[in-house]
């Protein structure tokens, strides 16, 4: 893409409704504009990012066993009425009614329309386990949001609903998501540590909320410092075999936040302890058959009797993670993206447009990019060359290729990883595209 | 997919509220369900067409030059007000009110939208040309939603908008749209015909109706026969160049839809005259300034001067397409999807499950199909051989491969192309992958 045509409207200055850096950063990077109060639109920039994301849990989802489907985002009120949330639910529910004066709302969450699918469709344990996710836009109505897209009103999640015919199972299906999940914010370049949380009526150990570390988090967390270092994406994980030890190995590491923090009775020693901040970016959760009970979803078993649906459902914040992996990753200049989620790989910085040397060595860095499949943004306007790097240090590419009337004539590219320190490499056009093709 | 542990429904007898074929078959097939009157989940099956239908669109789009965004479901009413929309608009919008007792909407179209963000974000000819468009779900409240996807109240569009500065600029981005759009459809397999369409108040000839040619069409359409051979395909276009010659070359074939039939003043000898049926899908409108101007939104031009930008707008009928495809391509068995939008290219039928050497040659076909990268089902329920039949002809995969104890023991696979007359082939799993990859 060439920035010339590109629309990104970028901000110089800080905008003064944004008190978060996240929030500060997608405003000024052109990712995103205000519609209205906690609703957003997202520019092509951001919804390149965004789409990356996505990408990327659709595939441990995939990989995990699920399959993909699409509820709608209007509700009939009746369902809610059935599993008892309706008046439960709050002021957060955006009520609507139709032209037909039905009562309807903009589904939060998706447990009753999904429970209500699987009751008329499965009958019988043979259908079972179903894994069942959706990447869709809901909306809460938060009574005031803020952070930009971190607390918004309209927001991406991946939500999804297992099905199970008992305890076992469930189990099973949950523990899949405890590893899906650690390798899915990994695979975006975070460290997630999953945080045992409460688990309501049920009880049990049944409950994990995702948190990424950020300075700038919303919650402080304790944590053992060997998850600072481990990487889920070593394990090759084999969904089908039994995964409690894989579970239970990870959640012997102590990881809490600190609502739960006790510090006596924490028995992780003081040099072992890592003290931080963090932002929650999923949460997986068995409720068994809270809703199945309600809502009457039942399937014969192995002896001919009906039985209630073991359940459990599981979220991921996916425009939410675009803000998270900007509070975990910037610098006083701008984003740095993990490359898996870069809306590009390189950024093009032609120091002097209109110069035939550098025009034509830019134009070639340009064109073989686009033909070795490396996603790139080219800076062809007519700009000071401070102003490119400031836009490019901004928008936090991985890779920068400055191009000046010097290297033009030497054959030399000036490559530089976004955030590295020390001087650019001096590369060919052929060497910087070897390179980055072997990223 | 295997589809014992597939979550595909599928019904054995035609539901009695279905009054149309796609919508029957949607139903059969297990492509979608009811979630309330005109809202529909779209179960895996359905999804998987529904996203195949949106890479194609979103790749015409983006190879015309246009850039993705997305826009918020929920609008403030405040930008309806301004553009004169919101009282007219009528029952169709769907009118919601958030707990702060701002009057907000479910997004009927983004005209509004759109034009809010490009005055706050574009300011020169500079910036000139845009075309951005979205792929998104939007709600109309239909009075008597019906047959099916078809008219649903919540549906999917791809809506596009371009901004020039001038007319001329403005009649280009609308010939690229014109020539997309022919693009699109034929690479779904349809034969799509644009028919002259009012342009209400504005006038011109800058608007036209994409209609798909089926027999059970809610138009009916007249055109020059020679449109049912025409193939967009085989035309390159260079976006960047003229692309008048080929519009007027286009729209010198006779193509109206009957409240515009004239039989006296229509000039095509009969012999000539396609009577048919079809279905709209696409509809590409230029107007002008109407919302600039409503909505103040004007850039500068060359020599300072401020002026309202011109404004197009394009619209597609994503899931729309899903029940035209099947409307325009189906038998009394089912449906018969063209491979570019197919779920699955292949079935795999395995006619006697349980059977040592079936499953093994049916399990080493499924293997290889998907290391080929060759989208497969997997039929290997415990069912009986002819309902596996009358499974995979419903929801009509372009190609199945039947697998029984005589060909097993021969080393043969049966390969049949859906919809095809005539014996099925026999080949050797090989075959089949090396048939199938160079498909």
């Amino acid at each position: 893409m060439r920035l010339s045509s590109y629309f990104l409207p970028l901000l110089k200055e800080n905008p003064t409704e944004a008190q978060i850096v996240s929030h500060r950063l997608m405003l000024r990077a052109g990712m995103i504009r205000q519609s209205s109060a906690g609703i957003y639109t997202w520019l092509p920039l951001g919804h390149r990012v965004l789409r990356k994301i996505e990408q990327i849990v659709r595939e441990e989802m995939d990989a995990a066993g699920c399959q993909e489907l699409l509820m709608p985002a209007i509700q009939p009120a009746e369902l809610w009425q059935e599993s008892g949330r309706y008046d439960a639910y709050g002021k957060e529910m955006l009520r609507i009614t139709d032209r037909h004066d039905r009562a309807m709302l903009f589904g939060p969450t998706h447990e009753e329309v999904i429970t209500d699918l699987f009751r008329t469709s499965v009958k019988s344990y043979r259908d079972l386990p179903k894994n069942l996710y959706q990447i869709q836009w809901k909306f809460r109505d938060e009574v005031r949001p803020r952070f930009g897209i971190m607390r918004g009103r309209e927001f991406l999640m991946k939500d999804n609903y297992s099905f199970d015919l008992d305890f076992a199972g469930a189990r099973h299906s949950y523990n899949k998501m405890f590893l899906a999940y650690l390798r899915t914010f990994r695979r975006m370049g975070l460290t997630s540590i999953p945080m045992r949380a409460d688990s309501g009526a049920i009880g049990g150990d049944m409950s994990h909320e995702f948190i990424v570390l950020a300075e700038t988090g919303e919650s402080a967390v304790f944590c053992d410092k060997a998850w600072l270092d481990a990487d889920p994406l070593k394990e090759t994980i084999d969904y089908g075999a039994d995964l409690q030890p894989f579970v239970d190995r990870w959640t012997s590491l102590y990881a809490v936040t600190d609502d739960k923090h006790d510090p006596k009775a924490c028995k992780v020693p003081a040099e072992r302890l890592y003290e931080g901040r963090g932002i929650e970016v999923g949460h997986i959760f068995y409720f068994g058959n809270k809703y199945s009970k309600a809502m009457n979803a039942r399937v014969t078993d192995e002896t001919g009797a009906e039985v209630f649906v073991e359940m459990g459902s599981y979220g991921i914040g996916v425009s939410r993670l675009a803000g998270a992996v900007i509070e975990a990753s910037h610098d006083d200049k701008g984003i740095i993206w993990p490359a898996p989620i870069a809306p590009f790989t390189l950024g093009v910085i032609n120091l002097r447009s209109g110069d035939a040397a550098c025009d034509a060595m830019a134009g070639d860095l340009y064109a073989k990019c686009q033909k070795a499949g490396i996603e790139v943004l080219y800076d062809d306007r007519n700009e000071r060359a401070g102003v490119k790097f400031a836009s490019m240090d901004l928008i936090g590419l991985p890779w920068q290729a400055a191009i000046g009337p010097r290297g033009a004539a030497a054959g030399k590219v000036e490559l530089k990883a976004r955030g590295a320190a020390g001087p650019a490499e001096e590369l060919s056009v052929d060497a910087v595209i070897a390179r980055l093709s072997a990223n």
